[in-house]
């Protein structure tokens, strides 16, 4: 599965830039701005392995992930304007992550027996919560709450990685296709505005 | 045990309430009420397990608490004005679920063996800290460390506990008795608006 | 070593002193600043703990911290304009939990088999992660992300114990010099208003 572990350490960095572009908008030094780097990527995973028991936590084996945030702070710091000019690739990029952090979230969840219920919730869990505590940890609301649908791709996601899954359909397939329902339904719902407030 | 099982399902219930209604009052969208409606339910008895070691957390292996949850998300959507108008009956419930998360709490940690001092510890975290995490998610200084006590009854409540089981009383009756320390304590700060400032 | 233990009690006392005086800064009532104290004092091990898989937390067998926590929200209150002269005092006993807090939390990473960057990462989380889950709490954002130097004092610090202890210098030398490393560079970077922006 070396494929998913590219696009995973592909998904940690582009989180990363998130979190220390963030803190740079914040004013934070950078010690601050690294802190935040780190908890953007690993967050979401981080509070998924403490809540499922699976500790010490994913990354304190894969020091590869770890140096792939310094790099991603390094790269935010001196390529800062044309990281901003590439927003729209960087959004992409962030997409791509929701959809993998999500799937991989979920399918650990379901190889230590869990139900598929609560592996839907370790899936969010994983993409979302980094952001979250990025958010809280600058004073702001977390956007996932006010903002365009978010957490609701990643479900939907889970939902159809779950539905793929039971149909036998061969893993690496449900799960390339269930990463591109979360990218799909997060890119239009930035691009059309989509909201969903009753 | 089962009346136990359907008072903690009953606090689950009302936590989630209570927690959707201060995301609908944040203009959260509907995932953000959903999330912050299990966070409320779920916080404290999940900081509680994280911090004894028992892991998974204890809703892992309890999914009608979670479909109890969805339920209150969705009453809360649907009878929104009812529940405003009723929040004097949504008050009694959730001090009912204060006095049953600290008592549930305290005991599962004394059965781990951890002393009394820690047990009291995890009683309080596990009926307040839910509270708090939703509060820090909604960007407000949690509630709990400025107005009516409320902790403290909890810390009442289980100090009774405590005595009253060192008195060799029937379980249940101790736990009951307990819990109406905790409700009564809440119930009457904030009735005459008593505050612990010095 | 005896003498660690003392230390770490003293530096507990402190952090939960300083958490006290956030907390009737912030208008708090007593239990909240209780509640602010023990996180403050305790939340960067209790961080490091679980992220490791050492749970139940530390603090659950050592009663003698949470007593000392106790003391130090008494004297907050009792003495609250005598340490409020005496912020120099303070500020240098905090400092020497800073480097303590660091150092002791490198050590049981390491002799838990985790890898030495590893190791400098959970040093970090135990020292910093309590002030920020109290600056979180009060609804500021944490000092250490714009302020001077803090964390990267304890990295520094980290960095100076694994050098000297591949040198295979004596254990307690090693640790007693890293710690006044931290000191050191958290003391001058205060008086001197150093900063790490670019």
């Amino acid at each position: 599965m070396d494929w998913i572990y590219i696009l995973n350490l592909a998904g940690v960095f582009v989180f990363a830039i998130s979190g220390t572009l963030t803190a740079i908008d914040s004013d934070f030094d950078v010690v601050g701005a690294i802190i935040i780097g780190f908890i953007t990527a690993l967050g979401g995973g981080t509070l998924r392995d403490i809540l499922i028991g699976e500790t010490p936590v994913w990354w304190m084996q894969d020091a590869l992930s770890l140096y792939a945030i310094v790099a991603a702070v390094l790269c935010s710091y001196l390529f800062k304007k044309s990281i901003l000019k590439l927003r729209k690739g960087m959004f992409i990029f962030d997409t791509i992550g929701l959809g993998l952090f999500t799937i991989l979230g979920l399918q650990k969840t379901l190889e230590l027996g869990l139900s598929p219920l609560i592996a839907v919730i370790m899936g969010v869990v994983s993409a979302v919560f980094g952001g979250v505590i990025r958010d809280v940890l600058s004073n702001i609301v977390p956007l996932i709450f006010r903002t365009e649908i978010y957490a609701s791709a990643c479900v939907a996601g889970a939902l159809v990685f779950l539905v793929l899954d039971g149909l036998r359909l061969p893993l690496e397939l449900s799960m390339v296709v269930s990463m591109i329902v979360v990218f799909l339904i997060r890119y239009f719902a930035v691009r059309r505005k989509w909201a969903l407030k009753f």
